[in-house]
């Protein structure tokens, strides 16, 4: 271990209340610059962007956070460099160390994050990877706080994630029992979190409830959607290396679209989130997610939000109480 | 329709009026640079460039523009966002408009841009469709307004434009039509605009005229080009997805070329004017590009000159008279 | 020859005193930015950076120099401008004149740097070639200077390069010998600087030693190692378009590797120096360079510390005695 600085890479490594502090400090800077207020935390600073696969939203959002900033995000995409290619992933971490502030990496493997940061001296940031994907759960969670259902703060709300157990279902199960709230998956048998490469998180999803009252449930049954605040869901293929024809998945998942007979499970109302891109008539309908319940481009506009609180978190946040942030 | 800003997407949709002022407020910006002042007009912003096609003009431009105003353009190139693909066209409009300040697009289609400026609620700029090339619009009456023969205005010249009915050429005949101008095209038959992808221009050509006191005239016969102020040209080849072989275009250009012979038809003191790339030898000798009567490198810096003025005028133009630019 | 202004192309065409310069305000600079202090001295500026070839150390100083220097750079990669393609070297040379402010291009052939800088009227930067890497020499020198031998200057250092004859072999024997130091190339026959593709620079080497001082020396005979206060080296293959096959260049290379034995033949307190990236157990050893006599990681920080001077020389180093930097 090389370095003492703090990286972003499982919000399992954060307390409670830090990720608070890192969700109030996102929410706060959006505030700043909706008002033109533009406070340049990261003047002249430089994070470097690595891409193992393409990327709209995440990519958009770091290098749009980082002129906001003050500094400036260098895109390194697929081919442009060799992470664990030509050259090791630790030199690349040192190499990095030597040239950038800040590295996030949007990588296929998520041994190559851990990797990554074992061996720079510099913050690293998880883009997301083929187990989670935490700068969404920070935006996710800036999009719920926006949205609380009347009278209910966030360890009320029931969260009902629908569909396969991809990276981002396994972040909104890590995030959500963190933070003390109910978190439902409700998806097709052999599609569950036990079954996904995330699974190692169902260890992790329990340990959290213990410490916030929180509470999961992981089932094909639809009852477990009723009551639900907030209905989630992502697309039905295209997710995973060797995964089965597009037409299999279909044929698998065809029963948990979320339409608007899923969405008059939940609560009255009941919003619909997206992580996107969403593959529309498949695993939602054109109604819901153009619907006034749908937060999906609102979560879109998020993961800006989330992405400047954390730059700013990591690179300025480690400050004592009394300090100007 | 979401929004209520303005895109650039077709000159038509401008008064000449407010076309002029585009131009003069680009050339006052340019006087500006050249000085030592650069206005910080867009401080912390962010332009998204999507290109579905490569670029070297247009995008540097666009990215240097950017810089001296302040703000910052994030290149987002083929393959690197899937505009169309994996999400509508719609949706990344959508969410675009959450993450970043203004677009512009070199798209295949021109109806992508008309579908992304419908789903947008910031300004859409078009960096190139097969249907037209108003950013070139607008940097080519630059040049001519810096290269005015002797005892003209804009009104008087004679604008001939040698050769295929590409989209340079519709946009030159555009914008020649509503600024007053007289433009010709003399090109081979079956290449002369109405035969073009651009073809439908032709009704905006003869409105253009109606209103502003211009003309236009497309014919193969080279007495047209008598008289002429600029001389323009540009590729024989290589610009669509199923055009005929290589050999077999340029024998049906190759009476076309813009050499001495066929610069001497025009006006003492005429201009040639080009939007390169140039492949010489071709639709223009060495000896005529190469000469002090080539405005084509002044061209290529006056696509910088545009595409900062069309910035500011975008998002900072509509203003009342009296607020400070 | 259409400019006047300086390019960065062979450290040949600048004098011993004019490298030192670049070299001690490369240092300076950094001292700056490790105080906290941050000139902008390109506020606004742009440089346009072109890759024939990928990069990650090159390309990532560039980008954060500019950065860190209050300007932008702009990644040109390899298929994203046409340059020597659809339009000639020297056309684009003549148009990024008109749109940005310096230029860097890594080039597949040195000529094609020769070529840009004869058409540009803005600096232009070698970024590699396979003639040379003088970025590289740069940077190096830096790093020796940061770590001269206890009581020696840098005209008494004795600089070892093991190994091929590649660019940065050649670029490491024309800056020592320029600069009055003892340069050896102790290498197999058949891989020695007569034989590579900078066989040129021989000619220049010995009008460097003439006029400096210096030595150099190309050997197969691991005697000339002894002495030696630095000992550098390359990676065996994957340098060249039509090398041989992998296997046979590793029997080529095999004794030539930099492990404990070849650094005890060295002075006391020799260091290890690498380019990067680095092959582990081919060229060299995870012993030596993982050790702390190794100074590859301090070199890659350097790439940045040299770069950033260099812009800073070339654009505002040709001042008067008196003036500001």
């Amino acid at each position: 271990m090389l370095n003492s600085c703090r990286h972003f890479i499982d919000t399992s490594e954060f307390s409670k209340e830090e990720l608070m502090d890192i969700i109030d400090l996102s929410l706060a800077l959006k505030r700043c610059l909706k008002s033109g207020y533009v406070p340049p935390l990261l003047p002249d600073k430089t994070l470097a962007m690595i891409f193992q696969q393409s990327s709209t939203r995440t990519r958009v959002s770091f290098e749009t956070a980082m002129t906001q900033l003050g500094g400036h995000a260098q895109y390194l995409g697929p081919g442009m460099i060799q992470l664990g290619g030509h050259e090791t992933i630790e030199d690349t971490g040192k190499v990095l160390s030597n040239l950038v502030d800040i590295v996030m990496a949007r990588v296929v493997e998520h041994e190559t994050l851990l990797k990554l940061a074992e061996n720079s001296t510099i913050p690293i940031i998880n883009g997301m990877s083929d187990y989670n994907h935490p700068t969404q759960e920070i935006g996710d969670m800036c999009t719920i706080k926006e949205n609380l259902p009347y009278g209910k703060v966030l360890e009320d709300c029931k969260v009902v994630f629908v569909g396969d157990a991809t990276q981002v279902c396994a972040s909104l199960a890590m995030i959500t029992t963190k933070l003390g709230m109910k978190f439902v998956q409700y998806g097709p048998k052999g599609h569950l979190l036990q079954d996904s490469p995330s699974a190692a998180c169902i260890e992790q999803l329990k340990k959290n409830c213990a410490t916030s009252g929180g509470s999961f449930t992981i089932t094909d049954n639809i009852e477990a959607v009723k009551g639900a605040d907030f209905i989630y869901t992502d697309v039905w293929y295209g997710l995973y290396e060797n995964e089965t024809p597009k037409e299999e998945r279909i044929e698998t998942f065809k029963d948990f679209q979320v339409n608007r007979e899923l969405m008059e499970l939940g609560n009255l109302g009941c919003k619909f989130m997206h992580c996107l891109p969403a593959s529309r008539g498949e695993e939602v309908t054109d109604e819901v997610i153009d619907s006034n319940i749908s937060l999906c481009w609102q979560q879109a506009g998020n993961r800006l939000t989330a992405i400047r609180g954390i730059l700013v978190y990591l690179t300025r946040g480690s400050f004592e109480v009394g300090d100007a942030v």
